[in-house]
């Protein structure tokens, strides 16, 4: 794998200097990069928190920003922040009505968060995200791991902690929208992180990898890549059936890309996503395409469905205002 | 390469499904998917339409909607649309202000669109984009590309079609900021067209092709793989030299990805870029950093650049709601 880089070692600090330059309307860099965070820091409204390894931008970081969050914290690629970085944040954001950390379920980055959360000494302090229906565990995770359904879960706590509900209202909500979403993905090659220097994983040429976690882990099976409505059918119906979708329910679509699969083709499994949907009497009444939750220039996509009431679409049509999800402002 | 298709020769048409399907809000699709267009056409507005080979998505279909293009005209993958589509997707959207065509300066693209700008019989009817510094002549060209400036010469032709500028100052104007901006790029990998089957050019494992076309085409030369800074050095210093830049002035800078590059490294370059214009005392002013203008799943980018007086900026500012570029609504 060939990158854009000067040294290893400082991939992700000059990509957050970029990154703080590119959208200073928006947000700053705290010190020593621990976070990035929204540059307006709004009073009395509880503060959303997130963060992660690098490698699956514009997860965490292109998410600040109004309706959204207050402050996401980078870690090394694929490797998680530390509890200092996480405390700074919320110190640096907290409006005077709490904090909520929103928490991929990766092991490290739970441990990490958890110890955070204690220091903070506050209840209803995390929403844990584990929408990934591949798996039950997996190479990083006990339980299931928190995948591309975090953009969902970010948006939706997002706008309902810009209308002001408080720490306790968001918290259940949060973990409400988790349960109504779930996703599953699939890997036609794998990725490289820059300072290991070797793919991630091997996969041969004409093989997938379905059920792949966002740093290459493991997920069902391995097998001969099948056609686009093949692979729709089984990523779909897996989340058809996690959810027990039933006909007459409308849904929020997200097709995401891994990172080096072009938009023609996340287009094309929209439309495949939506036959197997329409044929369970299902109707997306809201649609996200793009290359959202990545796993560096990793070739594949993830389907995610999140079950949509009138309140959770309200809340998705919400304006938002971050360098990667922008609408109504 | 792998990808996520059903049959080779339906790849446009599935893709142009789910696309239009995801934004149903903004767009329809024409008849045999000839042309996207704008849904709601405003009458009195002169109707800008694009369009060209597929394969470098969001360009140009997800830029069709409100403040950018009214249609766009997608031919199959890296092939030229017909004078047809251009000439049908004119007569879906002309509101009797008349009809400009942006087009990107490739051989076949300028053949069938002056054919329908003929069949038009209509003056000042094409904006020519040729932004591309890197080479004079090029493969499928006669003269400089067209590349990411075509982005920008949407955007804001979009917004001063939107204020109700007639068709002889919109020609006026999309040939000024053709000028006004220069681009050139590196590919550090090739792309497969899926009807092909086998990569456009080879390169090796070390090497880079500096001043790539987004169509694979040679550059300047093919090189060992270089820093960020000194690619970076190269591209903005091309681009600062074919602009005849002077210290004290202001530019919107896009950093585009070719498609298989992540976030993370175009943010990089943003770092990157930014040096190399400072020291010559150059301020981006604004920013646009992502893959737009895309040669499927290849990795490298591009670097932009376009002059900015205060007219430049407040059409740059003015809101657009496109599937791929959207603010301010």
């Amino acid at each position: 794998m060939k990158n854009l880089i000067n040294h290893v070692d400082n991939v992700l600090a000059e990509s957050l200097d970029g990154f703080a330059a590119a959208h200073a309307d928006i947000l700053v860099l705290g010190e020593e990069r621990e976070f990035v965070r929204r540059k307006d820091i709004k009073p009395g409204k509880v503060a959303l928190i997130s963060g992660g390894g690098a490698g699956h931008e514009p997860l965490h970081a292109g998410f600040v920003g109004h309706g959204m969050l207050d402050a996401a914290c980078p870690g090394q690629i694929f490797t998680s922040p530390t509890p200092n970085q996480m405390l700074n944040a919320a110190q640096a954001v907290d409006g005077g009505a709490g904090v909520l950390f929103i928490v991929k379920n990766y092991s490290g980055d739970m441990m990490n968060f958890e110890m955070a959360a204690e220091m903070l000494d506050q209840d209803n302090a995390m929403v844990i995200v584990n929408d990934d229906v591949a798996v039950e565990n997996s190479t990083h995770t006990t339980g299931r791991r928190g995948v591309a359904g975090t953009l969902i879960v970010e948006k939706i706590l997002g706008a309902a902690a810009e209308r002001g509900d408080n720490l306790g209202q968001l918290k259940a909500l949060g973990d409400a929208v988790n349960k109504a979403t779930a996703s599953m993905g699939v890997a036609l090659t794998s990725c490289t992180v820059p300072a290991a220097g070797k793919p991630t994983f091997q996969i041969s040429a004409g093989d997938m990898e379905v059920g792949v976690g966002i740093h290459g882990e493991p997920g069902r099976r391995r097998v001969p890549l099948a056609s686009a409505d093949a692979i729709a059918a089984e990523l779909t119906g897996a989340v058809i059936k996690d959810l027990s979708l039933k006909a007459g329910q409308e849904v929020i679509l997200l097709v995401n890309g891994f990172g080096g699969t072009p938009m023609l083709e996340l287009y094309l499994m929209v439309n495949a996503a939506r036959k197997v949907l329409g044929a369970a009497g299902i109707e997306p009444v809201r649609y996200l395409t793009g290359s959202y939750v990545t796993s560096l220039e990793m070739a594949g996509c993830s389907i995610t469905v999140t079950v949509a009431d009138a309140e959770i679409l309200a809340l998705w049509d919400a304006a938002v205002h971050t360098s990667a999800l922008r609408w109504g402002m």
